[in-house]
């Protein structure tokens, strides 16, 4: 046995025993005739000390050590004098009698602090040196834990995990696959998959039941700051159920985890059609951390001969509670910030609701204030908030105010990371037109029921139809997503004509699915967790990537390893293709 | 709400409750004026019952039922008449009030009951109802319970579950990687992993001290009967251990999940050298369910002018208790066995112990009855065994034995699939040359330690050097082998070169390892479970693909899903990459 202990467990309570200790010295410092080293380990850090006048050789190579050399130590646990209460082994300190150098270390290029000076790139390419830093090796520490609470909740409901293959087919529906070229059957391609639907659903198909798998997928897409080409996801489905059941049981698992995890009492989880989070937030994913509400004010402001608003199909503005106060710099700001491109606003209008009770508005020209009190009324101002109005066509400058409500919101410091608000958001579109190959796509994907009382309203006006799809947010961000499907062979037929397939092209693609509806396929619904995302919510992080092992870069690139390369022509020739470069 | 309970729960308990259950026709069956059906869910089967007299209508409606067809039916808890005690709920049935048909069905291709007449390719196509049969899905359910079980055991043991990426490098060693072009790097290629190895070895380095993962590999090499493409380990590593401490910690995994998943007391794992496991029973996996050890007879045999065991390197013998019996035919049996192109021996001697005491053998005309009496004692026969023996060049000769070894077990009914019989075989040699390649391959990987005081072999006698490296073997199964770690820089890179890489090479295949190892990398070593296989011999299989929800076919097809398939060209153009068929 290299190590009797580790270096987070002794105690006052170990006094007088002889223990050995493995780990790495995080920092040395000598003292008069002393040399005191905190060696570091998973599981906390313990004091050694060495003592020049007992042992001069052994103080003498304790004195030798660099920072990040490992080392085995072997001694008696005594008091401290000077106690450190920060820390769980802060009164106890080991008086060496036997040190070992396990392996040397090079000076590391950052410091292996809680606090680093190592840059992104660097502690990328040295991503093994980064997970040796506590907090990200916490993070790894809380994915862990969550995984095992999905798990442990879910196996409970008489959920079964089924892994589904990796290798599996091309589809021409959503995000561009990844592929694999195969040897044995060369010229054809296996797809890494970008969800397993197809496959749970056939495990309903198959009288599973319930099923879950914590399960990694993959979409070849653009990378933008916040995805990667290989992200994982808790991945359900159940049979014999409405939808809600999978709203209730879902819910008792984030609720779960989030008590057993973070020690949070999560509240119900508040319910929202679609159509209203887009009519009050913006957005399908509202942050409810903050109310906020938009408030219509088309009728209130139309006839006043301000053209921005008698020309808008819609007048939206939120109360910024307290704001009135802003200087013209910090209306600038806001301005210029719904101007930047991302955004694509023309312009913002405010009103200020004065500590006096006077309201004045950037558009008095136009509107008395009897007008502004009106507004007021709406908004439910008082004084001392700020009115901030925008204006334009329905759908565009809903979610241009929705940005504007999200940084008011920030710059209100409502957005609290340690403060946590989930929302079911239900009743999707099922369609959503796609402009550019001019034609609907499923907004959550092809299997999607909609709701029976619209499925007469396909064939005259798809852009109405609602699914029974609901997606859970939590502060502002997706976390989940899922629907009932459809289980009736005539009905899948049917979505996929309105999708823009063939019968043939549904038949090749689809076929296997369809063909086992035909078999007794059960009624059944589910949904997906994306599991990097809800682990970056719960470690109160703004990106995946500092919830995942070995992540990779903007351009899908593991600078650690150096992935992609070139391969062999070897190889190349064995599955039977070649560069076109 | 569909249902109010499944169709496995129901009991006398329950008598005048109303319920509503969903599910799968079993079966159906008219009795005078009664229709009785039988509905089934992944938790059991209830009896549904619908009178004539009662409700002719429902009634009718239940006689159109046809297999399969999956519906909703809703009633009252009553006592059978005829009850069947083989089945929990077998004691009560439903007066069905309520029917409804959530589906059809066509009739399934074969029989969906636990004998099935479908034949092993239409299972195949139609997994998703061979799925349904309640022998498969009981794999399934063992194999989650399995890994539910391995993750509350390493969990509790402070084991941290990690996911290792699936896109990275492809490397020269080991079998041929699948790789993944590259869109966003053209020309590059990710290589799916053959195993985590490199990985949790950087985890290590960065201190996570203990970790695990169930995790798909793969292999892209030509399949024999029992291998798939796609394939799941139990991947463990850790942290200042020896390999005391690797085996102690997996031996529990292993009882701990007989125990709570077989309810099977496995016994304290005994320990063998390699040496030993291919001398006594030329394997190392030897089965150890039975004895039948093989005893050489090498120096007894000489000199008695039989050229064939005279000119052997090597003389073996086993006996095979109970067997003097053997007819001339069954003997016969045995020698075409041994001659099969598999196993390519060339000749099979025998002697009876007969039960009169006397020893008769094909060889009486070298051997006297007092030679016979020597082979006997050496073999400790008794009247009624049989000894039967092979001569030749040393290895050659110990699998040939080896082999026969096993199909005498297989005979005599000592190969019981409900016994378990669990051995560690230790001390693998570091090394084993390769003929094709003509140099040395690692036996187990690159990355394994030898035992330090062979390291001094590696210039002089590569063969001989042993690995601290062990295999865990479950009735004649490898399910999981691993080894004591290189965590030495210079040690790592002599490894490489006497595994014929040049500096080069290694520096770039593996370099971001051996620059990890100088930033103290501290002494691990781990192992990995086959889990696929372990499944399988849990459940009393042959075949890992019985085990597999979704497996492919030898050819590596998915024939369900079709897959691999072609795909646009345009992918290939996005991918800059173009068939040479």
């Amino acid at each position: 046995m290299l190590r009797t202990t580790t270096c987070g467990a002794l105690t006052l309570d170990n006094l007088g025993e002889n223990v050995i200790l493995c780990g790495w010295v995080q920092k040395s410092r000598d003292l008069g005739g002393m040399t005191f080293i905190d060696i570091r380990d998973r599981y906390g850090i313990t004091q050694l000390v060495f003592n020049m006048d007992d042992n001069p050789q052994l103080c003498e190579a304790a004195r030798s050590l660099g920072r990040e050399f490992v080392i085995k130590a072997g001694g008696l646990v005594v008091e401290r004098s000077n106690k450190n209460l920060k820390i769980p082994t802060g009164e106890v300190e080991i008086k060496i009698t036997a040190l070992e150098i396990l392996n040397a270390s090079k000076i590391p290029p950052f410091l292996i602090e809680d606090e680093t000076d190592g840059g992104d790139d660097l502690r990328m390419k040295y991503r093994y040196l980064d997970l040796r830093r506590n907090p990200v090796r916490n993070n790894m520490v809380l994915r862990h834990r969550m995984a095992q609470s999905v798990r442990r909740y879910l196996d409970a409901l008489d959920f079964i995990e089924v892994e589904t293959p990796v290798l599996i087919k091309s589809t021409p529906e959503g995000a561009r696959d990844f592929v694999v070229p195969s040897r044995m059957n060369g010229g054809e391609f296996y797809a890494l998959p970008q969800s397993p639907q197809t496959f749970k659903q056939l495990l309903m198909v198959s009288g599973f039941d319930r099923y879950f798998q914590i399960v990694k997928c993959f979409r070849d897409e653009d990378l933008r700051a916040d995805r990667q080409p290989e992200f994982t996801q808790i991945d359900c489905e159940m049979s014999f159920i409405e939808q809600e059941d999978i709203l209730n049981t879902f819910e008792g698992l984030i609720r779960t985890l989030f008590k057993e995890v973070k020690n949070f009492d999560l509240p119900e989880v508040p319910r929202m059609q679609y159509a209203d989070a887009m009519r009050w937030y913006g957005s399908d994913k509202p942050d409810t951390r903050f109310e906020m509400r938009f408030v219509e004010l088309t009728e209130l402001t139309k006839g006043k001969n301000f053209p921005v608003f008698d020309n808008a199909e819609l007048v939206i503005g939120i109360n910024a509670k307290g704001c009135a106060h802003y200087t013209r710099k910090q209306l600038d700001e806001l301005t210029d910030f719904i101007k930047r491109p991302q955004i694509g606003a023309t312009g913002l209008i405010y009103a200020r609701h004065n500590e006096d009770g006077s309201i004045k508005s950037s558009v008095d020209k136009f509107y008395t204030e009897e007008d502004l009190k009106q507004w007021s009324a709406a908004l439910q101002t008082e004084p001392g908030d700020l009115i901030l109005i925008m204006a334009g066509v329905k759908d565009k400058v809903r979610k241009q105010l929705g940005e504007l409500r999200l940084e008011m919101g920030s710059r209100l410091g409502l957005r609290d990371k340690n403060v946590f608000s989930a929302l079911w958001v239900l009743d999707f579109p099922l369609l959503e037109w796609d402009e550019e190959s001019e034609r609907y796509h499923a907004m959550h994907h092809p299997f999607t029921s909609p709701k029976p009382e619209d499925i007469a309203l396909l064939d005259t006006n798809p852009g109405e139809v609602r699914a029974n799809a609901y997606d859970m947010v939590v502060n502002g961000t997706e976390i989940g997503g899922g629907s009932i499907r459809i289980h009736d062979r005539a009905l899948q037929a049917l979505m996929f004509k309105h999708l823009g397939f063939s019968a043939e092209e549904a038949q090749k693609q689809f076929g296997f699915l369809m063909d086992a509806f035909e078999f007794g396929a059960p009624p059944h619904g589910g949904i997906a967790f994306g599991f990097d995302r809800l682990c970056s919510i719960f470690a109160g992080l703004d990106s995946i990537r500092d919830v995942i092992a070995f992540p990779k870069n903007n351009s899908g690139r593991d600078v650690m390893i150096d992935s992609p390369s070139t391969i062999d022509e070897k190889q190349l020739k064995e599955l039977k293709i070649k560069s076109t470069l």
